[in-house]
């Protein structure tokens, strides 16, 4: 069973394998799985995944074998673990609860080597309409607290299969970047009784320079103060804690406006390997007048990694307004002919 | 001129070049300067670098020339600046400040190829004396609020010279890394009446399964919580907040250490990439009760990079136990003949 331990200084949770931890020849020896070969996310493989817990299919086709358009499973090495009951024990200044917990993997599209930016618009809803099926089914498990939603897209990016996939982990304590969120969105609430990324979304809109792309609900912006060259936030623009509690209308609206997003990046920087996390509300916590939900899309471009890590200091070399005018001023009517 | 940007929600500060920002093909241009000839930090090169703020040399050798076991010069590409007056300004939500700021490169040896782990005990200690002499010319320039002093080993841990070299910078702000530790320390401070890290020092020396290292003067461990595997930090027993007020005889006791867990790591991990940190106190805060400074060590060995830079969430694949067992049980003595 994996262990949750919480750092005693700045209350950090960190996720540890301690049922069989990597020694240091593993890591020489690690190679990322990039398999070209007997994919085990194609059609043709279920049995090499756990079985499905949810997936799109054709009406007759069975469950775990070909014929479906998007699956969810299990990880096969799950970071935690489902099964179990969610222990608690302090030694000493330390606490530390067993890793219970769902890791789960979104097969995004049966076509190996189809990249996100390549789906189309109905293609990317239905990705959008898994991620919330997937969190209404385990917001009814209690010992669950946060479920965050990334993708790791490219090596660099730390993708471990080249199959077009996200990943969901449901965790029974919030992570720290959360935490901070609610912290800050909470006290700027306190003290005016507005939603911080309401207020950013009209600051934004006023200014006008920080723009991407937007439509009718949502606002596509680089940050004011990236971590990262060319980080993008697509934000709703009306008030809405969690991801999950939208209309219709808004997954239709999401799925164009994210989709130009990618190609946008896909273009100006030429598919490069890219993270995107969806920030939700906390499943028990109430955050529904302070926080805000929305997704944030990171290129991986910049090698200075450890040295960030462990500092939290990011120095960042492009500009902001510069990289939502580059995106800006892409064409995507030429896109499809140039970019393979 | 840089500028530093503060994220409205969580109050993180960042860097961001304003002045000559990269554009999406710089990017993909972008190559590692790994130079193995003519290297800008050799000696006989000191023209390639700005002239140098301190040096350690032969007597009746000249500034900037030959002649010397280590050297400090300003970064040519600095992240921040170091003339002009710091102007703040808030636009809307947003604040920020020009981009004052030192940036110097801590040349750590005139060999080329010699790897920090295979100093001598004198050389490190030496290297040691430079890093205290900066901090302490640079804390009477009364902008600053925080000196970083940090090392990038390898290619994949951010290093873009081969030539051994820490860097140090010196910041108006305080990154948000060391807020999180002095808002947890001084918490912990108030509550209790004591140093959260002597206490952490007092359960690791009782409990002794996380213990890499000890002197009379130092501890080596691997923390409880890690967010990277082999992790290990360096703290003085004894409490004190501030690393350059220790006395001569801290320097030799650190140095000592720092290297038998540099050359532990670098024979369990094959001459890994890493990344070290000085955790000090900031300049004009008055941290003397509650923070402790100590040095982390963070071995690069994993990929799953861009995700746990947005989540801060961290999933660590060796328990720190087993790391510190590892680490424990390297014969030193067989060292030498094994490694280049």
């Amino acid at each position: 069973m994996p262990e949750l331990r919480k750092d005693p200084i700045i209350g950090r949770w960190v996720i540890i394998a301690t049922s069989r931890g990597l020694r240091p020849k593993d890591y020489q020896a690690e190679k990322v799985r990039y398999l070209y070969q007997s994919c085990p996310l194609c059609p043709g493989q279920e049995e090499k995944t756990p079985p499905e817990v949810l997936a799109y299919r054709q009406s007759g086709s069975l469950p775990n074998t070909p014929g479906w358009t998007l699956r969810v499973v299990p990880n096969k090495f799950p970071a935690l673990e489902v099964e179990g009951t969610l222990d608690r024990e302090g030694v000493g200044l330390y606490d530390r609860m067993n890793g219970i917990g769902a890791h789960e993997v979104v097969i995004e599209t049966p076509e190996h080597k189809k990249a996100l930016s390549k789906f189309t618009e109905k293609e990317f809803e239905n990705l959008l309409w898994a991620y919330r099926d997937r969190i209404l089914d385990l917001r009814k498990d209690t010992r669950f607290r946060y479920i965050m939603i990334f993708k790791n897209y490219g090596e660099a990016a730390g993708a471990s299969l080249e199959h077009s996939h996200s990943q969901l982990i449901a965790l029974p304590i919030i992570p720290t970047a959360v935490v901070e969120e609610l912290v800050g969105a909470k006290s700027h609430y306190e003290e005016k009784e507005r939603c911080i990324f309401c207020d950013i979304i009209r600051q934004e809109l006023s200014d006008g320079s920080r723009i991407v792309q937007e439509n009718q609900e949502f606002l596509a912006i680089t940050p004011f103060a990236p971590k990262f060259p060319f980080e993008v936030w697509i934000l709703p623009k009306k008030h809405a804690s969690s991801f999950d509690q939208g209309q219709k209308s808004q997954y239709e609206a999401l799925s164009r406006i994210f989709l130009d997003v990618l190609r946008r990046l896909n273009v100006a920087l030429k598919d490069p390997p890219y993270n995107f996390i969806l920030h939700s509300s906390p499943l028990q916590e109430r955050a529904e007048d302070y926080y805000h939900w929305h997704f944030e899309i990171m290129p991986t471009l910049t090698r200075v990694a450890g040295f960030e890590w462990g500092t939290g200091f990011y120095i960042n070399p492009t500009p902001p307004e510069d990289a939502a005018r580059f995106l800006r001023e892409i064409d995507l009517t030429i896109e499809s002919e140039e970019i393979p």
